[in-house]
């Protein structure tokens, strides 16, 4: 199961000897995180990414190597944002000689970079941004501005104390007219001293949510006051300013964005599994050290892992991580496939694939960030210790429901693309996810045959049950949307109905990736099987949890509805023996789990007792503050004492 | 509104008086609380709560007033659990000779108590705590021991490093056998320098969820060595131990015991809709700030609030804080009714009031929890900072879902209760919250009769609907459990459905009061329609949501389904206008909701911008730990430099 989980036997290979080297390195230690102030955290942080560096140096790791190791040291760092956007952006927009010239001197760190993109006003609305670029043709200059409060940079992972350079989108205005919003690669501090350039006003945005978690990162705000940067740091791949004033597109296909915006959707969905797997790792191995009534005779009490209440909520979350890492791992091929489409100037696939990883972005990190917020509370009340790990994960991980696209506007965005689809349908083939379509006159008729609760267990019946509310959803929309003489109109008004028809048509993704994945040969003895059984699980939960959607289509009855229901509760008998070797499979170090309730040797209550005396605020018996606030309170002698 | 929300004119002038004066009395500042390490934070705390007392006393404020005034310090400290549990704790199970001896003491803090119940090892299962009390006749006296390391008490608050005495729980031990768990008053700590007292092994548990939120409580962990405490210090206002080693029960009802549970479980309904009414306000309000999209011609982008994926988030949470409050009131006066019963020893409706309240205590919290994190998302990006004051609302509230009774034990609870009415409905007559059960027979049979969208405006629709729901799946609940030989393994088997349940009923109940509360007479002009408007949008964005249920019980068609469905969106266009009207009617300062976001006068950017440079990184341009870090891999010197 381990190497099914990885992918591959290499792949386990590389992310377990990765994992032991940042494990065994007591340079990267992170159970005290949570109570440094601020200042010591970010130094801390930058401690351990250039221990990190050094390592990634001296041992020369392949750039693959160092992914995983920064992954492991699992600190939000400026380096994140140097390695995953600033270098990025730089190799998608910039021309070969751009290349040239910077590429290397971020590859050796010689330079610093972040992306500076969303600003104090505009965060989803691109478009929107304020910031000014203003061609100056007298000095073949660009003026870079920060016309108004709302266009300070605001946000940006990096900015705030570390970086040296940054991408700043703008506004491009050549000739007094606005030509888009473009990449600029500005120099924002001295590499000297590190102090500001003039004209740059910069600095930290202050606190975040959780103890540690993103406190370890110093978002930015960003203001400039007319700083001229030279011609050639626009990014011109795509679009060229001459020396004389002229915009020029060049022949490369704008979609190419659209490339990059499916490459890093892919790490996200990626990293959801991620998350999710760490949480319900905790929560499961605490399940079962966890023992709460139902003793019976004085012998020991119940495992909380054997209530039906707690599998009824773990297992499935359980089931999803597994689905959610299996759908990551085809999302990799389909960038890959789009990527040679886009070589060979094929943009056909481009809408369909855009929409499906937008969809499964926004999908997965919601279930993920309120997964990991439910395992918390499956942990009872010491779930609530930041040495449980989980108030630092959740913490640490929900700003994914927002970055890289809002969850909400994402699935709008699916809608638009489904309605379309289905408005095209007389003419115009679906393709990839949205082939089924194709068989809409079918799924609109065709009702669910499902007789007993084994005749769940039928992938036929389970993937005939989620095209058919996907499609009906969708093709009841299109019909609703018809009656609106203003179609933006009528999207508005039934944008909340347009959202429950994308998550419809990205469950159906998921399931079926799932399915297709349990066709293909899965080594080791029982494993298939018992992913079959997880899968069952994903899809039967989701089929209980949107009961209202498979009802209100008709496709359904009740009683097939309570069917599924009843197999599911089968199914979690069958989990439940494989729960902890499913958990165990994803190869987690304590570590990286970060978490004293999911420890690997299940050593919990003593391992609480102990780091309990490593608060602060057991350093002396007597608290700081206690003679001066409490002691004249109980000797009545407040009126006279100074507060 | 803000009478209707308040309850009274004399509710909302007392709460305006003690808000403002929290408001304008600079010690209670609460800004720079995220950035303090925790030693500064408790010291922090105790400042303040020091300095609320001196109010208290110095303005000779009522006991109500007193309340108010530690509510909107908006602090979690010692003193909630020295007025909230333990002085309650001696006032209900202690003798008239022990209140008379301890309340004076404690209630003017010359001495301070915690509540010292659950262990490292029992949260819910109270029965099996292991801490014991051993009667010692030889002395007279108790021994109290922490026999294993599961027996540590574990989270009291106010325990770790302020309480001087404890309220503790115990197994009694007479005679070698055991006599139940009980209550001890025991010193912890000494009253001359507050050095822990020989035997006692006291101390702080450590970090919690959040910055500040509940790191300002010194949640604490206990042992004791054989530690003595004279007899007359266990609680023994319903079990005496005498002199002689006899264990006698007194003729006080042990059902008193639930009268305080339905006193402790009002109080924390009334918190969640204040809790949620907080995090509401902020998000409305900013809301109606935040403009993103959707301009024109140049002109404005739109706000936020006017789109219907946000108005469909929003506003049920916005109509679930007034719901919650409504709910609220009437469980004040159920406690009243309890209360007036038991003092006639008339105990017929304790079960009935006892579910319904761990039922809308499960509810009303964790709909609280995920909400105040569902505002928070409804912020977008700017939610994340602590500045926006979510992430230090939601980390301080979650507690709630598992103090006092975990969620899903208590609608456990709940399950068995509503399953115990239904198989005896051929002989008794259910009351209160389940009198509906009564008219059973129509309620499986008659069918919903809404035939337009209008049609759902009607109490009694509604009314019928819900009933319908809940019956329905009750008695389904009882008819599976019926095939069980085993009644105990049927509840086991079944207890994720009967949840389900559970929380239909309890759904009803909310639905039930917000209807009776429109039935009365409410002042101010237009007052009654609006919060018919907010009525109607809680009760059919629940049937929306849980439309699998009502389409699975057979009680409405998809038609009618969806017809709820289209009316709600036009209840959404009836809310906007009133939106900000009904947010500013919970009359919270800007020092209650500490948000910028969520500020009064809307003046939210420049107030984010000016609040990031008062961050500790921001004290200088050159951030500590740069000349160590970052220099040297800039100047590719890392080898040779020190880490």
């Amino acid at each position: 199961m381990k190497v099914a989980w990885a992918g591959s036997r290499e792949a386990f290979q590389l992310s377990d000897r990765m994992a032991k080297l940042v494990a065994n390195d007591p340079a990267f230690e992170k159970f005290t995180r949570p109570m440094l102030g601020r200042k010591e955290l970010l130094k801390n942080t930058l401690r351990k990414a250039a221990h990190g560096w050094k390592l990634i140096v001296d041992l020369r790791l392949t750039e693959e190597e160092a992914k995983w190791l920064r992954l492991f040291i699992d600190e939000p760092a400026y380096t994140d944002l140097h390695w995953g956007m600033f270098i990025p952006a730089i190799e998608g927009q910039g021309t070969e000689e751009q290349k040239n010239k910077w590429l290397p001197l971020a590859q050796k760190m010689q330079i610093i970079g972040c992306y500076a993109q969303t600003e104090l006003g505009h965060g989803s609305n691109v478009q929107g941004l304020e910031t000014t670029a203003t061609f100056d043709p007298q000095t073949d200059e660009f003026i870079i501005d920060s016309p108004t409060l709302t266009s300070s940079k605001w946000w940006p992972g990096g900015l705030g104390k570390v970086s040296n350079h940054a991408v700043v989108y703008a506004r491009l205005i050549v000739g007094g007219k606005f030509h888009g919003v473009h990449g600029f690669i500005v120099q924002l501090r001295s590499l000297d001293d590190h102090s500001p350039l003039p004209g740059v006003t910069v600095g930290d945005i202050g606190m975040k949510f959780g103890n540690g978690a993103y406190n370890t990162m110093d978002n930015g705000v960003l203001r400039f006051d007319h700083v001229r940067i030279p011609r050639n740091q626009m990014l011109m791949r795509v679009t060229q300013v001459t020396k004389e004033g002229k915009v020029v597109q060049s022949d490369v296909p704008r979609q190419l964005i659209y490339g990059t915006m499916v490459y890093v959707r892919q790490t996200i969905v990626a990293d959801a599994s991620k998350a999710l797997s760490r949480a319900v790792c905790i929560a499961t191995r605490y399940s079962a050290v966890r023992r709460q009534f139902g003793s019976r005779n004085g012998g020991p009490e119940t495992q909380v892992i054997d209530y039906k209440t707690q599998q009824s909520r773990l297992f499935p979350l359980l089931a999803s991580a597994y689905a959610f890492r299996f759908v990551g791992e085809w999302l990799k091929w389909l960038y890959m496939d789009v990527k040679q489409r886009l070589a060979v100037n094929d943009f056909s696939t481009l809408p369909e694939a855009h929409a499906c990883t937008a969809g499964l972005k926004s999908l997965t990190t919601s279930v993920t960030a309120d997964g990991i917020e439910e395992c918390r509370k499956l942990c009872g009340g010491h779930g609530y210790l930041v040495s449980s790990g989980l108030p630092e994960l959740f913490a640490v991980y929900i700003p994914a429901c927002t970055y890289e696209g809002d969850n909400v506007v994402l699935l709008l965005q699916v809608a638009r693309f489904l309605v379309k689809t289905v408005s095209e349908l007389g003419y115009k083939k679906p393709v990839g996810t949205t082939a089924y379509m194709g068989r809409v006159a079918s799924l609109m008729q065709n009702n669910c045959a499902v007789q007993t609760a084994e005749g769940w267990l039928n992938p036929g019946a389970v993937m005939e049950a989620f095209e058919s509310r996907a499609a009906r959803m969708a093709v009841r929309c299109g019909q609703r949307l018809a009656k609106y003489e203003n179609p933006e109109e009528g999207f508005a008004e039934l944008s909340a109905d347009l959202v429950e028809a994308s998550v419809a048509h990205c469950q159906l993704i998921i399931v079926s990736k799932f399915i297709e994945k349990l066709q293909q040969d899965i080594p080791g003895k029982g494993v298939k099987q018992t992913l079959e059984v997880l899968c069952y699980v994903y899809a039967l939960f989701l089929l209980h949890k949107h009961q209202g959607d498979f009802l209100a289509t008709g496709y359904v009855t009740p009683k097939q509805a309570s069917l599924a229901n009843d197999q599911l509760r089968t199914l979690y008998s069958k989990v439940r023996p494989n729960a902890i070797a499913l958990v165990d499979s994803f190869n987690y170090t304590d570590h990286y789990l970060g978490s004293i309730l999911g420890r690997y040797d299940g050593n919990v209550y003593p391992k609480l007792y102990e780091a309990a005396w490593k608060d602060p605020l057991n350093d002396s018996d007597i608290v700081d503050g206690f003679h001066e606030y409490v002691q004249p309170i109980l000797k009545q002698k407040l009126r006279t004492s100074k507060l």
